[in-house]
This record gives structure tokens, sequence and C-alpha cells, in this order.
């Protein structure tokens, strides 16, 4: 790993706060960060080194992972960061940091390595990257990279927009657009289980797959970002980007070789193959939803429109499922069904696929399913449903077997992903093309809600959607797994005795 | 299920003390026994009903796998045994058991359903079935119903007779033979495991699996059955009978219907497919081994030929393997190695099923290939030995994914066999067929020996067989899984990290 400068774009903001300096922690203490590193916060408020020091010790006191705070331990950490004052629209303050960027190279004798992390509202992405090529800070000897977060546009057009401006300072193998989904380990999993294990490889496709459902639920509701969520709501919040990443990472093929071209090669390869759709028919496999009042843990909770922020016109949606068809002849015929929602019945995210069921008698007896249950969060863990014998009363039952991850102090997602750009391994990262891609299949759906041409449904509080969601899935003979509760080992169990005696 | 009478030939005898008196009265305690029942124990002791029956409770307390002694639960069973001597060569005798099988009948208004156990030396099974027949015992109103235990014959031609003189009074349908390996509750469950899981149904077969291996490994010696022992070796009492079996329920196909007709007719299939050995060829698949002097556990043990009752120039084998081919479509070209043994280095009777490696790439990274692991005893589980990501290092790693049968108090194999035959339920019964094919398949090998056609094998005691049977695996690339040691989760863990390491 080579010596570098990291420059920190919005240090004095709550990701940098609660996720990326913690981060940094985390890997220093693994010994996963370069030495020596230069760390430059900036921001507009006008505070000394010092005083920058100090915040970042009592971020990390407030919010890593690892508690080891030594006054050796954290002082060597914390000397490697500087602090400068700096308005994003101004080119001088960019020069004065390209000053204290190269004086503090030559102070600790570093390669002009120079990552820039843009910790800031998206509106000032191409201004920074403008700035940062006019400055001259990105002419270096040594590499550039740039780490963004989402959104990457507003639609198709923004995104495209904003991609041509990040152009001009940045080629595309230098800019890492996180996607956090793509940090979570049971995410980063789903390519080696497929690659290292012949007989999932074997069992994952059109031939032994009846369907894939892709569920993310949030308990909470829109919280402080009203602003925000209520221009974009769950459609670009949610689905445009996490959801159809997980979708890529589900359905792509083993690639030849595991390295971050060929992944995001067979990434884009899903995308592409996603059939299309019209804004006309949106609404027959689309389906908008805005949360009511309702209960959550036995707690009220009051309906989207009364939030504070939120007008009580809005017609946002706070919920948005699909169905999708991958039209290549892995996935011919397989529909994939996806969720994501605010103030649902339980937080989880978690791919479910259905086995097909191959044997006539199997029906007859009215057996489960086999399923293969992937979770990602809160549990992080893979199990498969298999029907087995009760050794007392000779029925067949459902038994769930799992991978059993101990659960381990693991890496958050942000150690990972920083971890990764240090290194300058783009795997996990979303490419261009993956943000096009998936702008340009979601671009109808904004158009057809835009147009009115979908309805905007209501669910409860608390609930598993609204009806639309569940009939999406009957009309094709499916049914949600593991609804209506969290994905606790006992739930299954007495789901699956329900299920059982249907 | 019918009420009828019992009739226990060799009542006093160390089987039924230790195992059919237990399983008749935890079968009682589970609702599982006919009401009311008459049991008529028969020996060569002079004993009163009053002494029977206090030495059948006297077993109990010893052997009941249920602790239920009140007097008030306890005695209503005892109740219903009577004992009659009776000398298995002496008509008359019989002529008098039909008089007090009568007399009980009518006491107790019964059908003539009568279930005759025999559970003496083999020897006795002709004259006793003939017996049966002339003193009219066996000619019912009702039904009747024969069980016996192996050994079924000493060689094929024995065993032909055997059946030729018990077909003289009872009909194919009549006879219930136990093998008790069928009665294990992870054999049962086999062909519901594939049956009811279309996942395993798709795996199942030579297109992904690369290897079968069965092993019912030992730590006793031969304890107190040296006569017996020295003249049918690991052979006639362990491979012929319950490898085989086991063997024929691993491989059968899915029948149409889980009759015990269709099952056994598919396992006869299976057994009618196993590639015939020629006794000059049995060294090339076989190994016939004997154990020498070792150790166990860390505590010494004597050699085979030091064991009480067995002479020094004793060749018999103590363990047998064997490489088997099953030429049919479904396994055609997937070797089945089998191997038992006594005074081995673990107590362990299980089924790994190996599959390809199908991508090269994952032989490049030396991955470990994904198993499917049959746990029949000590432990009953299934688990799968998959390749998954390490969350911390990144790296690829074998884990274990487990079918978690908690340790239930699961009846015994006698429990379920006898309650079967209660049924008149004949699946989990070996049907002559089957047993004739095993003996006609297993002939050469004992001509072999017998010509000394291949070498006699050594072991240590506590080791993992001889050399031969490893080298009988190696020869096609492959080696025995999850030797060396008890299959425990932290032996398997550690194992794999070895294998990894490779």
């Amino acid at each position: 790993m080579e010596s570098m400068t990291f420059v920190l774009f919005g240090a004095t903001g709550d990701l940098a706060k609660r996720k990326i300096f913690p981060a940094l922690y985390n890997l220093y203490l693994d010994q996963k960060i370069p030495k020596p590193i230069s760390v430059i916060g900036l921001g507009r408020r006008e505070i000394s080194d010092q005083e920058f020091q100090k915040y970042v010790e009592q971020s990390l006191r407030s919010f890593s992972r690892q508690e080891a705070f030594d006054q050796e331990i954290i002082g060597p950490f914390l000397e490697a960061f500087r602090y400068s004052v700096l308005d994003a629209g101004n080119l001088e303050d960019f020069k004065k940091l390209e000053n204290i960027v190269s004086q503090r190279e030559k102070e600790l004798n570093l390669p002009e390595n120079r990552m820039f992390y843009l910790s800031v509202a998206p509106e000032y992405f191409s201004v920074i990257a403008n700035h940062i090529k006019e400055s001259g800070l990105g002419t270096t000897k040594g590499w550039k990279r740039l780490i963004i977060e989402k959104p990457f546009g507003h639609d198709l057009k923004s995104a495209r927009e904003l991609n041509s401006n990040l152009s001009k300072a940045f080629k595309e193998d230098e800019i890492y657009r996180i996607d956090h989904y793509l940090g979570k380990s049971m995410i980063q999993s789903l390519e080696s289980l497929a690659f290292a294990n012949p007989v999932l490889q074997t069992l994952l496709n059109n031939k032994h797959i009846a369907n894939v459902q892709i569920t993310a639920s949030e308990t909470v509701g829109v919280e402080e970002r009203a602003g925000y969520y209520d221009k974009s709501g769950a459609i670009r919040d949610m689905f445009q980007n996490h959801m159809l990443q997980i979708l890529m990472m589900t359905a792509m093929n083993m690639p030849k070789s595991i390295s971050p071209d060929e992944i995001r090669k067979e990434k884009r390869k899903v995308m592409e193959s996603v059939r299309p759709l019209k804004k006309e028919g949106v609404r027959q496999d689309v389906v908008r939803a805005q949360y009511k009042a309702g209960k959550i843990n036995g707690e009220p909770v009051i309906s989207y429109i009364n939030e504070p922020g939120i007008k009580e016109t809005s017609e946002n949606d706070t919920f948005i499922a699909a169905r999708l068809w991958i039209d290549n002849p892995f996935w011919e015929g397989v529909p994939f069904y996806i969720r994501t929602g605010k103030r649902m019945a339980a937080k989880s995210t978690r791919i479910v696929i259905e086995f097909k069921k191959t044997s006539k008698k199997e029906k007859a007896e009215r057996l489960n399913p086999n399923l293969l249950i992937i979770e990602i969060s809160p549990n992080e863990n893979v199990s498969l449903l298999i029907n087995s014998r009760n050794p007392i009363s000779g029925k067949i039952e459902p038994a769930k077997i799992s991978l059993f991850t101990e659960q381990m102090d693991i890496p958050e997602a942000y150690e990972r992903l920083i971890y990764d750009a240090f290194r300058g391994d783009s795997t996990f990262f979303a490419h261009w093309k993956e943000v096009e891609l998936s702008w340009k299949w979601v671009q109808p759906i904004l158009e057809a809600f835009e147009e009115n041409l979908a309805p905007l449904h209501y669910y409860l509080a608390g609930s598993t959607g609204p009806e639309a969601v569940h009939s999406l899935l009957r009309e094709d003979g499916f049914h949600w797994w593991l609804d209506e509760d969290d994905v606790t080992e006992d739930r299954l169990e007495s789901l699956s005795e329900d299920l059982l005696a249907q």
C-alpha cells in the first residue's frame, strides 16, 4: 500500500464524524493504512489543526468499532491530521490547499499520491472536481483518486451531466463511487459463494429457481432528511442504487477471473439484460406506496405526510417494489421481485431464492419449496431451507440449515471500502456504466410517477407493504417469504410449520 | 394397529433383555403398541410367569430409554406377559404353545394375529419355522408375521437354503428381516431427504458427484463373540448386510411413490447394477485386513490374534474395504468406497459425498471440494461443507453448514422397527432379494479369501485402516475425508484449515 495524502472535503460533516474517521482509525489499528499518511480535513468552519484533531478524537470515542484510546496509540494517528478552511466555490482556496498538501508531502517525504474524498452535498461534486483540476491539485507525479457517494444525479440526464463534469478532471478508473451496500460483508460474499461452490453454481439458474425475492425494509421513517427525501423517494434513495446493485451481484455470472474489471463487466451484463419497462407498463410491474400512521413494535407512529418538513399533499414514495425479468439464458423466465420501504414491520435486508418444485409428488404433499436465504443485515447468514424427516413423528418438515457465521467483530462497510480504495481495488465500487444503466432502467418509472401513470398505494406503518405488493407475487403463483416479522430462527420455524399446515 | 399375540423365542437371551423388552415398553409409553396385546416369552429355562415379569421389569429398569416406572404405568404392561418353556426341536412343545396362545386370545378376546420374533441363534430359524407350521401355530384366521435378524446364512448357498426353509412356513411378505442399520434415524431420513428436496435431487448423480465414501468404524474389538466372529469376519458381520444396505439406501433413485414395495424395488435395482467382481479381481478392489496391537484413546489394546478365543494363526478379517461401481445412468463413473473395521481410531458411521470441482479456477486455487456429510452415528446430522469468504480476512475458507438436529430423545432402531412390524410396514426391512443379491455380490470375495487370492493386510489398532485402504483411493486421485479422528465440529474445522493450507 503506497503512502498518500487523504484529502477530505466535508471534514466537519456528519458522515466524516460517524463513518470516515472511525473507519480510518480502525484500519490504522488493524494496520491496514499506509504509513506515513497525510490527512487534510477541509470545511467552511475556521478551526485550528489542534481543534480538528480534538474533534476527530471525539468522533472516534463516540463511533469507533474497536475501543483503544491509549495516548501512545491514538496520538500518532491524530498527528497525521491537518485542517484547512475551504470554500468549494473559491479557486484560490484550492491553490492554498495545493500548497498545504505539497508542503506536507515534503515534510513526510510522501509520493504525490492524492485521494480526494468528497463527503459533501452532491451539488458540489462538479465544482470541486473542476477546482481540483484548475488548481493543479490533481496534477501529480503519483496517482490521484476521487471518492464520491450517491446520489449520482437525480435522473438519467443529470447523472450523465455529473459524470461528464467529473470526467474532465478524473478518468473513470480514478473514480471510486461508494454504494455502501457493496461494502456489506454478505454482499461481498455473494460472488465468492457461487464462485467457490460447484453445488451453488449448479443450482443458481432458471433450471432450478422459481423466483428471487430481494427485500430491504426499514422500520425508521424519514428522520431528519425530509427536504432531500421528499424529492428523491424510495425509487432514487434506495432502488436505483442499492437495490439494483444487489440485483446485479445476485444475478451475475461467474467471471473468468475475480478481477475488478471482470466482475464489473458481469454486473453490467446483468443490467443490460434487464427487460426495459415502458412508462405505460410501469403500473403492471412497479408498486409505489407511502406509509400511513400505524404501529411499530407496539408504538404508534405518524403517517408520512405528518412528518416534520413534509407537506400534507406529498405524493412521494416511501416504498417501491418491482418485478424484473433478466433476459439472458441463465435467468430467462425467473421473476426477480424487489421491494424496499420505510416504516415497515421489521428491519431486514435479505435475498430469498425459491427453488422450483420438480416432483409432482412433492406438490401433492404440499411440501415447502427449498429456499436459499441470504441475510445481509442486521444478521449476516446464509441458510438453506430443506425438508427433513422428523425422527420422532416420521413426518417431513422444513428445517433450516445455516452457514453460521459467528457474530464476529466484522469491519464496517466503510472500513472495507476505504481500504479497497487505498489499494486501488475497485471491485466493490459502482462503475459509471452500472450507474448509467440503472438510471436508464429507472427513467420510465420516474416519468410514469411524474405523469401519474401509476397509482400511489398506501400501507400502514408497521406492515409488510401495500396489498398491491402481495398481489404482484400472487399473480405469478408466489408469495413473499419470511414476511410479517423479523427473520429470526424462531420466527422461521413457526412460519414453516404454518406453511406446512396450509 | 390390530391387536395381536407377540411370541418371543429366546425371551431369556441378551437381545430380548437389552433391546426387545425396552423397545416394547417405550412403544407402550408412547402409545404405539396394540391394545390389548398378548406377549408370550419362550426359553429353555423353567421360570414362572411371575418370575418372567420380574425379569422383564429388571431389563426395563436397566435398559429403557424412557424412565417411567410407577406401578400404575408398568403394572398393566407387565400383566400382558406370559412365559412358557420350549425346546425348539420338540414339536410337542409347539403344540402346547399353540394352546397357550389360543387360550390367551380367548381370554383377551384377541383376533388370531400372531407375530413370531426369533431372537435365537440362526441354526434354529428353520426348525422353528417348520414347527410353527406343523403345530398349527401358523394356521390362523388373522395374519402371521415372522421377525428374524442376521445372519441370514453364511454364504449365498446357505442363505438360499435358509430362505427356502422359511418359505415353506411363511410367505415373503410375512417375513420381516431386521437389519438394525435400517432402523437408524439418519438412514431412514436418506430417502425423504432426497425425495423432499429438489436441490438434493438435482445434485445427487454422476454429473455432480466425484465419489461416495461410506465408513462404519468401531473402536471395540471382537468382545465376547470370538467364536462367531472368527468364522464370519467383517465381510459377513458388517459388509454383506449393513454396508450394502447403506449403499442401497444412498444410491437408490426416487421411487414413484414412497411405498414399501417401490422403495425395495429401487434398492434391488441398485444392487443389481453393482458391477460384479470376479474372484481374480478381488485383490484390485477389495482390501481385507486384521488389527495388530495399538493404542486407542491412549490406552494400549492387544492384537486380534491375542484376543481370548481367537487362535494365533487366525487370518480372519476385522476390516474390509471395497471400491464399487454402480453401472446405471445415474452413477456410471462414480466410485463408491466402503470401509468397515474394528479397533479403529474412532467410532463413526457416516456417508461423505464428494462433489466434483467444476471450475478450473477453483482447482487452481486449491479450494476444498463441496462435501455432503451424513453422520449416522454416534451423532446424527446432515451437513454441507461449502467454501465461504471470511468476512475479516477476505479469504475463501471451508465452512460447514449443518442441518442441526437437536439432540432429541429419538426412538431407538428396535422401537422403530418393531413398531413398523406391528403396522405391517416392511419399508425398512431387508427383502429376500436384497439379501440374495448382496450374498451374490459378496460370494467371489468369500472365495478369493478362501483361496488366498487377496492378501491379508494389517493395521494398528487405533488407526484408520491399513495403508492399502488409503492407496485404494489414491489410485483414483481421492482420499478419505474426515479421517484420523472423530467427526467433531472442531476436528472438521481444523482439518479443513489444514486442507486449505496444503
